[in-house]
């Protein structure tokens, strides 16, 4: 006698679960059987939202965000400020900033950041589409928005240096305590980074 | 100027992926974005996963399993022990004891386990199912092995009653320390229980 397991169809959807992101064996289990038992699942609507954002969806390829057929929701929209632009790591970088309501320029999203590491370097990055684009916006003024770990710092030296050479007024966003921040719980470097940018 | 959002087909992709259980916001759009930009990602691998399981994957109508086109495993494995029958609330209960190798019978999946305060009651689960099979099985040992909270409790203790009347042999399973467990970090009732059913 053999073990009892799921039917095949059932195991192969739990193999599929289990490559997203942050889904262990369990959750892949739990999710798939909940996709076949519960009353409330709806399987063939999630499966097609997948087929439908997989084929509809692509990347801009003037600033690398998402787009669809319709265009880029950034750059097609008359109302921004293009004397403004914007570079972050990820096309998922956008977000964030425009949920802040802080920025209302264009963005480029560079597709990661230096990392020797793993085998990045600029060539690996949008920056020739970069240099490309600046030919047709003189005097923009870029925010640097990348990360501020190792490899962000670096990247973020490096487009410093790049961008000497071109009519720009370079900018990078400002390191302090988090709003809502409580000092006690900074750390050190944090800290320090707050003063030296205090004003 | 509008802010910014994902282009619909993302945005939908997110609110379905939401639904699944133990996902929230932060993590649906994070499943949808790797769906859509890893390289590694196959969405339509998941989304043709999701289909077929959907469309193939049934319930044994005689045990409650997960069954296919080609039958469900347990019942159509002839090398089973016909005479020993264990009664779950789940399908999903027959995993972990197929798992544990301690039981070769076949299985009855209640489809849940009376709760009043859900509007479970006796007819909302495959008791009559049960009734019926039992005519086919004389002289067959049922276990018992329902959840020990109070509803699985208080199913228990309805089918001990039930099952009186009927020729067949009952047990249910032992409670005591868990495999591997301390007793310090046992709880008074499962200190209790190993107690009583010492041997």
């Amino acid at each position: 006698m053999a073990r009892a397991e799921y039917p095949q169809p059932v195991g192969d959807l739990i193999e599929q679960l289990k490559r997203l992101p942050g889904v262990g064996p369990r959750s892949a289990e739990r999710m798939a059987l909940w996709l076949l038992q519960s009353s409330k699942a709806q399987p063939n609507g999630l499966a097609e939202s997948i087929q439908h954002a997989a084929a509809s969806v692509t990347s801009c390829p003037k600033c690398g965000f998402f787009a669809t057929m319709e265009g880029c929701p950034v750059c097609s929209d008359q109302a921004r400020d293009t004397g403004k632009l914007c570079l972050v790591e990820q096309a998922t970088d956008v977000l964030p900033i425009e949920r802040s309501g802080a920025f209302k320029g264009l963005y480029h999203c560079l597709g990661g950041k230096l990392s020797p590491l793993d085998n990045v370097g600029p060539d690996d990055l949008r920056i020739a589409q970069l240099i490309k684009r600046l030919e047709g916006l003189a005097g923009v003024e870029i925010i640097l928005a990348l990360s501020s770990d190792v490899e962000g710092e670096a990247t973020t030296n490096y487009l410093m240096d790049l961008l000497v050479g071109y009519d720009c007024e370079v900018s990078r966003l400002a390191q302090g305590l988090p709003a809502g921040g409580i000092l006690e719980h900074a750390d050190a470097l944090t800290v320090s980074r707050a003063f030296e940018g205090r004003r």
